[in-house]
């Protein structure tokens, strides 16, 4: 008999799409009887094969379902984050665009004791009430005094985190905000600005992700910016990786920096 | 209190001196008492980070220990690959090299009733000899017997593997022999072959899997020929991942083909 954790409260399901229909359609495929419901909790899902008789397991669901084709790389992004960030860490969303990531962040440094913090940045005004918004909907209000929300492009973090704060997560998320004016995007100047200060503010041990899209005007200039930069850091202190599918170029890229 | 699950008898992890060092680094490092040790279990080691404040937790051991520069690219592949293989499958590894890979593949496999299977190759006689020493070491008859072992090219698998084999796996470690000659490469030419052919061979639902070197001369035009192939695959039967690491333009790529 299949058991299925069902969690219908959970946001940051509820304002996720894809694992939904990805639920729907393998709840669709199975035999058991249907049942209302709105949302499933996150990484709860197996990670499935097409061919019935080659089932997959094993617990790096998010990496096994990259490669197969079933997890976006923002789910790679976000299990890798999640491996990395403990209870009580600071990191900061420097893209926080419709406030996903955010939300996910929140949860991976909150733990009731009012410890942890969570720095976001926008250049854009909707991006910051849709990340507001979506906090509000929420978590309650001691986790959202965790969070500390700035109107300001992504290569001005250094203006905003105090200095020596000891970040231990910085994320990128590049492109323009989804839902909103397309033609307002992150540039490679500005993102190059970011990663530099990005690299300066990270602490020993700290990670910076960015997930980098390609498919529209000046995606790919971008990329090429951030792998120039990722690229030329000295092995000594960093170690940064690229993960990509190779047969859809317009897919988006993962890019992880890991400062030593 | 600290526990060590010690596997001493485990010839994955005694012939993996890049294990043993890690674990005996590690272990200096902890005040625990020191007892003689040969070696330690495959998964069991903790990834920790440099900054002592960071420790890294998450059950993504090798991915994580891949981003933080803790794993090789080959650990990477070794867990991706126990993600995917379940005991009784066809699996076949198409280098066999000094026969580390057959040895995990093996143990992916056996399920101690005599099903499953492991075919290897290499086209050269110390490789297939390496292998077959290792594995006379390292298992019981009844699982050798699992293993098919052909001096061939990995160009020809077509040859050697029964036609409609369900092959849920096909490895490649490219590059020259481990503690061989240095000039005896694989090259461009037979390698697309054998990528051909492998695309051929894989059940629905399997993986292709290349550690592909590019230190060495001819290497990154190996590792272009691969590329060339993976990303022209269609996208509606095929996921083609590229993982490497961006700041160490010699560290070998790892390339994973999964068929859907």
């Amino acid at each position: 008999m299949e058991t299925l954790t069902l969690n219908l409260s959970s946001p940051l399901i509820r304002h996720s799409p894809y694992l939904c229909s990805r639920f729907m359609s393998w709840f669709s495929s199975t035999s058991v009887a249907r049942v209302p419901m709105q949302a499933i909790a996150f990484g709860t899902l197996p990670v499935m094969s097409r061919a019935q008789d080659f089932p997959i397991s094993g617990t790096d669901g998010a990496l096994v379902g990259f490669i197969t084709g079933k997890s976006k790389v923002t789910e790679l992004a976000h299990s890798v984050w999640g491996s990395l960030v403990q209870k009580g860490d600071t990191v900061v969303d420097a893209t926080c665009g419709n406030g996903h990531d955010m939300l996910a962040l929140l949860k991976m440094v909150a733990n009731g004791s009012g410890r942890g913090c969570v720095y976001g940045m926008d250049i854009q005004r909707s991006a910051i009430e849709n990340t507001s918004l979506l906090l509000k909907e929420s978590v309650d209000e001691d986790e959202r005094e965790m969070v500390k929300l700035f109107l300001v492009c992504h290569s001005k973090m250094e203006t905003v985190i105090p200095k020596d704060t000891p970040v231990r997560l910085i994320v990128f998320n590049l492109g323009y905000l989804p839902g909103g004016d397309k033609t307002i995007i992150t540039m490679s100047t500005t993102t190059l600005m970011a990663l530099q200060s990005a690299s300066h503010i990270l602490h020993s041990g700290g990670l910076i992700s960015m997930v980098v899209y390609v498919g529209h005007p000046g995606g790919r200039e971008e990329l090429q910016t951030v792998e120039s930069f990722a690229s030329s850091l000295p092995t000594e202190s960093w170690v940064t990786c690229k993960f990509e599918v190779s047969n859809r170029p317009t897919g988006p890229v993962l890019v992880l920096i890991f400062k030593k």
